[in-house]
């Protein structure tokens, strides 16, 4: 996923519409935060078996909360100058030593 | 981002912990909504101009809390078939729509 | 407030609908987390400001939602056997041991 | 549950710290938001039946976050002038218009 790409469209989006002004990370997290809810509404009265089935969800809505899920995570990132990438590897590293493999 | 490489490593992960039986896509929701939380937690008591500070932030747990978001957003879209880099695309593009730029 | 009546209410109003199958503990916390996000929504490009101005907010439809995240809480804590009132004069105790007045 | 009386208690524990600065209306869903979240970080791996289970939950810990969560919603309303048990009884009279018992 090219997020270089996706910041530009986006800071160029906020631009255009004049929207930096809401967009400080305090703003960004609680976005994200109801962007995610609304990911959440689709499960919340779903057994975890229905919850994989193609016959019990809409995969095409979920795609759409996902992607809004995202773009407010690649726009706080950006605003706080976070490498997501480095941070996810630097995290599962961390994650590694913390919970070792049982088969270590 | 290389999506797939961490796809990869987060599914090994996963499996040398025995640890798939909890990843259905309603705990993973879940998860993903209580790490969002967390970072949510670092901006409650700030106001917008010291949530953009570095003196009043603390950008490396920030970016601990974005990493673990960023995670389980790539586990649930893994686990439902979901590119996110597509769906993005197709969000911003229906942003774009929904909302004209003032300048046209 | 008189929980005891409504959760008489909420009882009933899920018997009749045949309802009680949905309510395990942690499909009502997944329900609470959703109707929080929905009131935080309303508040999220807002100013702290704005936030606390009539103009600025629906009073009524925040009440609405205040009201669903009140329901979920009474509904989790009645299949928990919690007592709510008392569980918040406890945590008031504790956070005023933890937090001593400036003044003393 | 006498809501003015842990009004009342609330009130004076932040003016006798100074707090009433951070208790914005949106500061405050903010912080409601994560106290969810904390209570859903309990049941996010258990399964529908653990979550009702003594044995599976640590229900003087879930009290204690569900009192976090209902602190938070009574200063809320507070700020904003809402009477919670009167919104609570119209949302569930809203409910049984919008969702008819199968027995009519």
């Amino acid at each position: 996923m090219d997020i270089h790409a996706i910041q530009e469209r986006l800071r160029e989006f906020a631009a255009e519409r004049d929207w930096e002004q809401f967009h400080s990370p305090k703003n960004l997290a609680m976005a994200l935060s109801v962007e995610v809810a609304e990911l959440l509404e689709h499960f919340q009265w779903l057994t975890e078996q229905q919850s994989v089935s193609p016959e019990s969800i809409d995969t095409d809505e979920i795609a759409t909360e996902i992607a809004d899920t995202q773009i407010y995570l690649i726009m706080l990132a950006d605003k706080l100058g976070v490498d997501i990438e480095k941070a996810v590897h630097a995290k599962i590293d961390t994650n590694a030593k913390k919970y070792p493999a049982a088969s270590g």
